[in-house]
């Protein structure tokens, strides 16, 4: 039976019927709508129109955000904050006629790397989501880590430096403020304006500057915004090597939206990794790209909405 | 049927035959002898002492260190040369007469903690051991997180300052570095230097001061040895943040001879998690001192062997 994983994100909703085999069979996509009962509309639509003509046997939704997957409620999503503390599954599950939940989107993206990317064949995976923020998931054992709350995974807020830069979350020096996309357009932002010969400074005298063009003209060459990815890299190291101590996996797989950077970024990461995380615990972690990119919320989503229907997380030994 | 815990220790080895309900119903001790071979015959003999004239199940030894505990090897351990490399699973199991097992020693006392202290009733539980070092063990959703090689775990050996004082492990500003006993009679060695008028530096003056020093003298008011416990509580509550948003645990239990010092550290570090974790995980995540003490590594071991030999960490439900 087929299940559909659903990406609720801040500028679209992508649903996606998705066979047992991580197969995309049939998608939906609408623009974001603004308030929560359009948003609530629009995600019931996706739902139907991905399923229609399909045997289905439930969904999940993965959003971005601080979710308590195990009460179904979003708490916080900065960027979509139509979504927080609405009536998700109670409102959802009769419009879209399928049991339903609600789980993270990084918290998806692990398990869907798990299921289907990075880490099939693994059985102990650390994922982490380089976008605006840092997100993560972690599956344990065949088991995705979830917490009391269902809020577990939150790996870009661990202190890395504890007179760092403020975080989005309040708090000072967490690894987001360090290495993720936002991090990485501020610190290119800092350095155009000490540089003010640099090509950074002269993009940044036309327009504001964000992560996406320090990846560009590194991938063109230029050396100072190499140097601001490599930064972030060796930032990336510092937590994955704590991530591979405290949590002794065999893959660490990196996705999100500044991984377009790719090796510009995860090159500088291992070196960090191996500077700082114990052997053996070291040598055994494959630091790799993700390999779902923009589906693994989809595919995580299915993922998770499959196992959940057949009785939780943990896989059948 | 009844399972016997042995706890390895630096300076003594001490075995225990435990009931289901972990009661110690009879016990063994003696000192740590220096060669591999007499280690064996005393941890045999430990063993056969402690278990005589009972039904006994199994056995686990909890030993400080590396651990690899899913090879039943230990790589390294600091205090316990003797120990590394040796083929303890065939080498004991023999002369035991038992099926046994090996783990981390703060793995196990994560496991006494969560079957017959601190997290008794909690289902996610991290334990944080603070010795001569920083060890740690989590359980999630009722199981011991292992890891792939069995040697997850290693809560001390987070950076929370990269530029931090040289660890043991090698890196640079691990949690261990900063919290430990150790770290606390370093950091009180530096304080001491700084105030040559203090109750510390004149206890210096005379011998080496180490963190039980701190304890002593903090407990008996000294506003610099406060200062000094406060400081790394403090620290121990950025590594505990962090945990908070990783794990989203009910319970944080904290133990270790360090703990001596009880709530002169607990309270800053609670302090540190209420400005760093995220609500609502911070909220729910009840920190305090473990309750086992000396008895958490015979009986995390034996609650380990217990759980082992009926199939695994997972608790049935």
């Amino acid at each position: 039976m087929s299940v559909v994983g659903v990406d609720v994100g801040a500028s679209k909703i992508a649903a996606g019927t998705v066979s047992p085999s991580g197969e995309i069979l049939s998608g939906a996509r609408y623009p974001t709508p603004n308030s929560s009962a359009e948003l609530l509309e629009t995600i019931a639509r996706a739902i139907l129109e991905a399923s229609d003509g399909f045997e289905v046997g439930g969904a999940c939704l993965a959003v971005p955000g601080l979710i308590l997957a195990r009460e179904n409620r979003v708490i916080y999503s900065p960027n979509l904050h139509a979504i927080e503390g609405i009536r998700l599954k109670e409102e959802l599950e009769p419009k879209a006629g399928l049991p339903l939940t609600i789980e993270n989107d990084n918290s998806a993206a692990a398990w869907g790397e798990f299921r289907f990317g990075a880490g099939s064949g693994a059985g102990h995976l650390v994922f982490v989501g380089l976008g605006t923020g840092i997100g993560g998931g972690v599956v344990a054992d065949g088991s995705l880590l979830s917490g009391v709350q269902g809020a577990a995974g939150e790996l870009g807020h661990v202190t890395v430096q504890t007179t760092g830069p403020r975080c989005a979350c309040g708090n000072r020096g967490c690894l987001e403020a360090f290495a993720s996309g936002s991090a990485i357009g501020r610190r290119a932002r800092e350095v155009a304006a000490e540089h003010p010969d640099s090509a950074l400074a002269r993009l940044a005298a036309r327009r504001p500057i964000h992560g996406e063009d320090v990846t560009d003209l590194a991938q063109r060459g230029d050396d100072l915004a190499l140097w601001v990815l490599e930064e972030a890299g060796t930032w990336l190291g510092v937590g994955l090597a704590g991530f591979v101590n405290v949590f002794n996996p065999e893959v660490v797989a990196v996705g999100g939206g500044a991984m377009e950077a790719g090796e510009l970024i995860l090159k500088a990461a291992r070196r960090e990794v191996m500077l700082r995380a114990r052997p053996p615990l070291r040598d055994l972690a494959e630091i790799k790209a993700a390999t779902l990119g923009s589906k693994s919320g989809v595919l995580g989503a299915a993922a998770l909405a499959r196992d959940a229907s057949s009785g939780g997380y943990l896989l059948g030994s």
